[in-house]
């Protein structure tokens, strides 16, 4: 294994209780919540104290668990499983994964009662946690094939073990090549409005010792004219067929300067935020945030109260921007 | 006069004392400081209580004036004028006020005792402030004629009353244009890290009542993408013989997404910000602050302090993506 993954864990059953870390209150606390009903869940999906499209699909199993332990019947059940899948919209791995279980106890749902049910999820949910382990390995092993000694990577926002059950995607393949001694240096982005890139990339990257420098987002036009930067690897939210990406607001312009640059862009995802039914990124949703998560950094305010303000949480790179897609199955290149 | 500009006045001399309004402290507290001596002004010029580019050549003027006050003799006059030129490098307005000004007192020098030389910076300083108000007029007048009704323009960082005494560079053309009834919509970016585009734009479009939408750095591609922007309009600090420009980090991506969208791309600026003693903008220095303006925003930590960051505050954009300046004088065009 590279690195000390066993430190951080941001979702765990343990002792027949759900477990989340809150990811809201990182880098300065680590506080573990005990989440005991589906809407504590939700709440905790909403409020991004779990958060990253591979580990939503883990939150969202654990969801319908927490649902099946509360519900009287199947059909009290499924509302529960409504309001897990929608409550958030641009990762594709929240909603696939609840519509894969609910598929999946379709056949049995008249048979067996909800606590046999609860039962079933509960098995599906550590079998998707291995799965996510294994996939994320997979992914870093494909990626560090493309770095080199003496690499400067650009990531933006968190794609790392608190975003996957595991090592991570992009992040995980940083780890990966650091491990293996290929001595490459990280400039990451602050990742504006949550700052998940201030607080919880700069938190695994400490964790792992990997030599690194923030910078604001704006600032990666400036450090790529510089050449200080020669190759961009960042997670994915849905991918459709024509490659087209979602992924963190900001991941389209990092895309254009990388291009202009003539920098290397890699996205790494797992093959389950690929979305097969979807042509192109025109028909990804898009999630608008409270304007508030802009105005407010933390507690404090930052913009008169009376501004108005737009929170777009995530954008689409066209698949034209993006060198290649590593997966845990292999590298794959659209543009050639 | 298109607003209600008597409402901001970022630096004045008021009963024989300068009195600079503390910018640091807006868009919640409206601080008035009074400035008593050159160390306090160049302090105030350091720590960004004073900004913009215009505006520091006329800080740096008051502050020659406090050194004349202080000084014994015109030996002790120059040192502090040095100090006071060097308080910030990338903005050609304080390094060439200063300048300026000594070359104007050299043949006097010998001649007049530091009580006069006070004056007659006094009087210079009065006359600079004038120039400003009459240039910023006439570059709003100037800009205003490239902008349509119901354009959606974008700008960055603050260029407004707060950067200029007088109405603005980009924000005082948007202001002019709002005024004659173009029904225009402002997209303004945060301006991270220390976000003069949250609170200081903000509070100027506010007193101006300019429909208007704050958005993060990184949501300009979205946006732009997106067709709600048709027009940039940027201030700048320091433009070279080629049109290389420098400005705010993050104005050099803004300007590769723009030309990428077709959308044209305007730098407003007093012909005092041209520097023609460079031939490109490799020769700029840019400004590195320290890293815990991006670490702190006021007084929230939002990394780790074991994170390293780095803190360049202006970028270049290179002429070849301007579409014009925009100056007192006119519209120039280098690449047409």
């Amino acid at each position: 294994m590279p690195c000390n993954e066993e430190l951080i864990t941001p979702i765990e059953f343990k002792d027949g209780k759900v477990i989340i870390l809150d990811q809201k209150k990182l880098p300065h606390k680590e506080i573990y919540l005990e989440i005991n009903s589906p809407e504590e869940l939700i709440k905790a999906i909403i409020e991004l104290s779990i958060r990253g499209a591979p580990l939503l699909g883990l939150a969202g199993i654990y969801g319908l668990y927490l649902a099946s332990l509360k519900s009287k019947n199947y059909s009290e059940f499924e509302k529960y499983a409504l309001e897990i899948k929608s409550a958030r919209p641009t990762a594709l791995n929240l909603p696939k994964i609840v519509e894969e279980t609910l598929k999946s106890l379709e056949i049995i749902k008249n048979r067996r009662d909800m606590k046999e049910i609860s039962k079933i999820i509960l098995n599906k949910a550590g079998e998707l946690e291995e799965e996510l382990k294994k996939e994320s390995i997979a992914i870093a092993k494909n990626g560090s094939k493309l770095i080199e000694k003496n690499d400067a990577i650009l990531t933006h926002c968190n794609s790392g073990s608190l975003a996957v059950s595991g090592l991570g995607t992009a992040l995980g393949i940083i780890k990966y090549a650091h491990s293996e001694g290929k001595n490459i240096k990280v400039y990451f982005t602050e990742t504006r409005p949550l700052l998940q890139g201030a607080r919880l990339t700069s938190y695994e990257l400490l964790k792992n010792k990997i030599p690194s420098t923030l910078i604001v987002d704006s600032a990666v036009g400036y450090f790529m004219r510089e050449k200080k930067i020669n190759k961009v690897i960042v997670g994915a939210d849905r991918i459709a067929k024509n490659g087209d990406t979602a992924n963190k607001i900001g991941t389209y312009q990092i895309a254009v300067i990388a291009h202009l640059h003539k920098i290397p862009f890699y996205v790494a995802a797992p093959k389950s935020t690929f979305d097969e039914s979807l042509n192109s990124g025109e028909e990804i949703p898009i999630e608008f945030r409270n304007s508030d998560e802009i105005k407010n950094i933390f507690e404090t305010k930052i913009a008169p109260e009376e501004t108005e303000a737009l929170n777009p949480a995530f954008d689409i790179t066209p698949g034209g921007l993006i060198s290649s897609f590593i997966t845990e199955e292999g590298i794959i290149n659209i543009n050639s």
